[in-house]
C-alpha cells in the first residue's frame, strides 16, 4: 500500500485530517481507510487453511458480554450455492465467487446453555436479538479486514435477507439463528476506486447530535462523488415514476432506492425463528 | 507484536489452525487475533487529531447499500459525561477514560434525504432498523481496530442501552437515531490476556448449521477458560437464587446472567424514536 493515510482520508471524505506522522504508513489504518468492496474475482481458489485462518481472526472480535452469539455458514455444496444464487439473479457473483459465506446471529447456543445449566432465559425481547445482530456485524467487519489483509477482496450481501426464510431453509438454520448478511470473497480481478463518503462532520458529533442543515452537505457530496463515480444515465431508478433527472447523484439515487419497499417480511421471518421483538 | 498468528489463534480457540506461513507476522491479522478489551487507561490524553484520524478510518467501513446510516457522538462536555457515568455506577471507567464515544444507528439522514428529493420513504419496518444497527457495528469494529493499531485500547459499552432514553436525551439524539454502544478509549494502563473462545467449530458451519451435542464443547471450553481466566468464587452471580456452584465456569455464569432480564424497555425506546419493527 503506497498511499498515505492522509491521502486515503482525503479521497474518502473530501477533506484533510491532520494525521499523526507516525501513522501515515500504518498498514492497519491504511487498510481500513482503503476499504473497497470486490465482486469480480480471478479463478484462483481460496485455500481451506487460509479461509479457516481468516475466520479465526474474524471470530476473535469482541462479543457483547462475551456471550458469543454469532456464527457463519460456509456454503461449499454447489447445489446449495446455486439455489441461493437463483434467488438473487441480479447478483451473479453469488454463484461465481470462490467463497460464499453467510454470517448469522446465533441465539440458539445461549438458550441451550440455559437449559444445560437449568437457568431460565429471561431476555426474550428486542435487545437480545439486537445484540446477536450487532455481534455478527463485528465478526463480519473482522472478516472483511482479515480478507483484505491477506490479499483477498470481498463484498457483503444483505440481499440474502430478501429471501431470509428460503436461505434459512437451505442452510438448515434452526430456531433463534438468522442470517445477517452473506459475503463473497476471492482474489480481486479488478482494481476498484474508493467510494467517497459524506464529510466527517456528517458522522461525528460532539456532545450533542447536530446535523444542521443537511442540504448543503448533500449537494456538495453529490457533486464530489459524481466527479469520481458518476451514475450512468441509464442507471436512473424508476424513471416512469420519478422522471429523468438532469443531474442524478447519490441522494437522488438513494431516495429512489428506499422509495421501494424491500425485505418487509424480515420481521415476520425473525418472529417465526422464535424471537420476540417487544 | 512478537506473537505469531498461529499462537494467538491457539490461545483464543484452544486449537491449531494451519496458518499460511506468509501470514504468521501480518500485523493486521495478528492485530485482529490479539483483540483484547481495555478499561484501565493511563492519564495520557488522546490528541484530537489522532481521534479524528481513527474515526475517519472507522467510518470508511462498508455501509449497507452505501446508505451511510451511522454516526457517533464524542462526549467531551464533562457535565454530560458525568451524567452518563452516573447512570451506570458499576462502570467507573465511563467517567475516567480519556475518550468516551457513543456509536449510533442513524436513520434520520436518509429520511431527510427522502424529503429533500421528494421521494416517500417506503421501508418503515424491522429491516431498516436492523441495517442501521449492523452498520453502526461495522463502524465500531473499525474503530476498535484503528484504536488498537495506534496503540490505544478500548472497550464497547452496551450498558448505555440500559438507559437508552436518558442517554438519548443527554446527547439530544433526535427521532430515528439510537445508541448502539458506547466506547471508552485511551492508552492502556495494564496488560490484558486474550479471552479464550469456544472452539472454531462452534462458530463455523459447512453448508448446514449443525451444532450437534453442545454439552461436550461447553464443558471442555469451561475448563480451558477456567485454567487461564478463572471466575473468583465471590463473583458467582445470585447465589441466593442458584446456589453456590462447586465449579463456576463460563456457561454457568452466562446462564445466570441471562436469567435476569436486562434492557427489556429497549424495544419501547426504539419505537418511541419513531421506528416500526414489524
Amino acid at each position: 500500500m503506497s498511499e498515505t493515510l492522509s491521502s486515503l482520508i482525503r479521497e474518502r471524505f473530501g477533506e484533510s485530517v491532520d494525521v499523526p506522522g507516525r501513522l501515515e504508513h500504518n498498514s492497519e489504518l491504511t487498510g481500513l481507510a482503503a476499504h473497497r468492496s470486490h465482486r469480480a474475482f480471478t479463478g484462483e481458489p481460496v485455500a481451506p487453511a487460509l479461509l479457516r485462518t481468516l475466520l479465526a481472526c474474524a471470530f476473535s472480535a469482541p462479543a457483547k458480554s462475551d456471550l458469543q452469539q454469532s456464527c457463519v455458514v460456509h456454503v461449499e455444496d454447489r447445489a446449495v450455492r446455486e439455489q441461493i444464487a437463483a434467488l438473487i439473479p441480479s447478483m451473479p457473483w453469488i454463484a461465481d465467487a470462490p467463497v460464499l459465506l453467510v454470517f448469522c446471529g446465533d441465539h440458539r447456543r445461549l438458550r441451550r446453555i440455559c437449559e444445560l445449566r437449568s437457568a431460565p432465559f429471561a431476555n426474550d425481547h428486542l435487545d437480545s436479538f439486537f445484540n446477536a445482530a450487532v455481534d455478527a456485524g463485528l465478526v463480519m467487519a473482522g472478516f472483511i479486514r482479515a480478507a483484505q489483509a491477506a490479499g483477498l477482496g470481498c463484498c457483503p450481501l444483505s440481499a440474502v435477507r430478501n429471501h431470509a426464510a428460503e436461505v434459512a431453509g437451505l442452510l438448515r438454520l434452526p430456531e433463534h439463528v438468522f442470517p445477517v448478511a452473506g459475503m463473497v470473497a476471492g482474489y480481486p480481478a479488478t482494481e476498484r476506486r474508493i467510494t467517497p463518503r459524506l464529510p466527517l462532520d456528517a458522522f461525528v458529533h460532539t456532545d450533542r447530535y447536530d446535523d444542521g442543515d443537511v442540504e448543503p452537505w448533500i449537494t456538495s457530496y453529490d457533486a464530489r462523488r459524481h466527479a469520481v463515480l458518476p451514475l450512468r444515465p441509464e442507471r436512473q431508478r424508476d424513471p416512469g415514476r420519478f422522471g429523468c433527472a438532469d443531474f442524478y447523484g447519490w441522494s437522488e439515487d438513494k431516495a429512489r432506492q428506499v422509495a421501494v419497499s424491500e425485505r418487509e417480511d424480515f420481521g415476520a421471518f425473525i418472529r417465526s425463528q422464535g424471537f420476540r421483538l417487544d
